[in-house]
């Protein structure tokens, strides 16, 4: 297998696009990519996304990129894995030139959700839970959700005050991104005072519904340099899944399929929780991040909270996570989300972090959480 | 790049399946491939599926066929590419073993349509056409087709009763195959006086929606008879896109997506269209079977439908197409169609093909088309 890099990178700003088209978002970040990578083609395009047929009544919408993107013809093909489509398409984008299949491909990640009603994304979403055994007894996936946080809860004696610092943390860290959705840093007592949603998860636990489209170019890193100065190698990318079903799992809050893709994507760079430097979470809900940093290692159980609460989780802290907004802050265009976390810790290795840059970065980890942990993608990226 | 095979075979009956979920219809053909190939576990599942989110309210199925099947934790991927989803899958398999990512690994096609209405499928399918510039204008994939064959008719001086012989053939394969949905021969007199669904598509025109799943194992060349006594070996597998919304293409009756695709797999395998001993087309329409044949090389422009006239398409014709009933008769469910298309040319490379066996059918090739042309995969498969 070769040796896999990150030579470009693109990224729309995350918000409501109501006048661009999805094929257009999805073009934005991929001409940005191909820029920022000085190529003019790539040999493949790879499309992660979960929402497109339901929401705009487009599947098929990978060859559709394709030849808006002026790239008629290429070899072009969508990946889905609820929240997770955006990593599992980096995943495949990864093994078709890890295998050596291709050379120059894209992996763009792309969702338009604004367009709809609140009801209509919060159905939407719930494709992602089991439709038999969870949608269909009214459960949504922020339902979902919120059953695993009271949980938690209930099991490590926390109260919903507990996880304000996972929220004020994105919001902080939003600020520094000019592509984030809500550049506004949050107090304590605004986090304390937000409304339930689905209690005791409130508009402040809870991710933004978004637009958006977020683009890497992928190359071997023998060449890597002749497209980019500042190349990223992956150094693991693994796909773990569980029961899509949360109550079918032998502990609801030990995500299993985050462990296990965590473990591969060690195994595979000969790494530990120890060696890195920043953690993208996939916050969609607070209680995730906390489950994330449990499953990988990162703090023990129901110790998650408590390493949001001792400040640790901040650019300067131990582990720092979501360090651009996360998807709380700069947004959640769920198919999108992955690759939106691919190229912000792309850009913490290359350096161009702007002021949300974590001090010497050389290992970056994202993972991204499909459903409520029915998939999970592990990536693993370092500074060259 | 490792040498790749099929070692394991499995596929539902193509039908009605109103009392099986669509969960439940994918772990039956993984099962029965499994069984095929002797072998409890994989190390990877691809699944295939175009429609799952809109007709059965749930995303995220490869997580879930994964679970399902006992295969909880494993790496677990959707791919999509409209009507081409299954073949698509095919080639992310394809590629993960061939590029030394896994070793063994299952692709699972599976659609369950029959529980909803026809309007609402008429409509599904339609996500695989333009949304923006075909859909919205109330042009149906039934419709974009119907334009085809039209133009085609005019284009070549055919008649609509020219193309009967693609349905004929289709049905009588189907016969011989028990998996497929309509076991029924059909007459010239039949297929002339069917009512036009979308003039001049008729009811024998066009292949009928339907549930189903198909499933092949994929491992290595060199340890393939491990598993199973007579492997089939993955020549090439080639994936080319066009524009999506047929009136954007350079010349509507010429699908560059399949030219393109056949001429890479034929690049690959070193090959060309004389060493091909069978070709399933993607006969969701008559009009794809003859512009596949032409757009592949095994007919002049205009030609293929005098190939069907000829009765060169019959399983002892120049070049059997649709051999196990196509999607015409052994029926549709769209993003397990491309699966199916692979289970049954390796059927035929195996010898197991019955009452259908190519004689000496040594390389065989199937083309799935995803929408009207926009994406296109090319399988070349070869007995060992």
């Amino acid at each position: 297998m070769r040796d896999v890099s990150i030579v470009g990178l693109g990224q729309t700003p995350v918000g409501e696009h109501w006048d661009t088209s999805l094929r257009e978002l999805g073009f934005r970040a991929l001409e940005a990519a191909l820029k920022d990578a000085r190529a003019e083609r790539v040999e493949a395009l790879y499309v992660g996304n979960m929402l497109s047929g339901h929401l705009t009544g487009q599947e098929h919408i990978a060859a559709l990129i394709a030849d808006f993107a002026g790239l008629r013809g290429i070899e072009a093909i969508k990946i889905e894995a609820a929240c997770a489509s955006g990593a599992a398409a980096l995943r495949v984008g990864y093994a078709m030139v890890a295998g050596g299949l291709a050379d120059i491909v894209a992996v763009v990640g792309v969702e338009k959700m604004t367009d709809q009603s609140p009801e209509t994304v919060t159905a939407a979403l719930s494709m992602g839970v089991d439709a038999d055994y969870e949608a269909m007894q009214g459960l949504t996936h922020m339902g979902v959700g919120a059953m695993l946080m009271r949980r938690y809860m209930h099991e490590h004696g926390f109260k919903r005050e507990d996880f304000a610092n996972f929220a004020i943390n994105a919001h902080a860290n939003a600020v520094g991104n000019p592509n984030a959705m809500y550049r506004s840093p949050i107090s304590v007592r605004l986090f304390n005072e937000a409304k339930p949603i689905a209690d005791p998860i409130s508009m402040f636990d809870s991710a933004p519904a978004a637009d958006g489209a977020a683009c890497v170019i992928l190359a071997p890193t023998e060449i890597a340099r002749e497209f980019n100065d500042k190349p990223v190698r992956i150094r693991a990318s693994a796909v773990a899944t569980d029961t899509v079903a949360a109550h079918d799992r032998r502990d609801p809050l030990y995500l299993e399929a985050a462990a296990i893709s965590a473990q591969k994507a060690f195994a595979t760079a000969g790494l530990g929780p120890d060696d890195i430097d920043l953690l993208e979470t996939h916050d969609a809900f607070t209680i995730l991040s906390a489950l994330s940093l449990e499953a990988c290692g990162f703090a023990a159980r129901g110790g998650g909270v408590r390493l949001a609460q001792n400040g640790e989780i901040g650019l300067r802290g131990r582990i720092p996570i979501t360090t651009m907004g996360g998807l709380k802050a700069r947004g959640n265009p769920v198919g999108a989300a992955g690759l939106y976390q691919i190229v912000e810790v792309a850009q913490q290795m290359r350096g161009d972090a702007g002021v949300n840059q974590v001090v010497n970065a050389r290992l970056g980890m994202a993972q991204n959480i499909g459903g409520t942990g029915g998939t999970v993608v592990t990536t693993i990226l370092e500074r060259l």
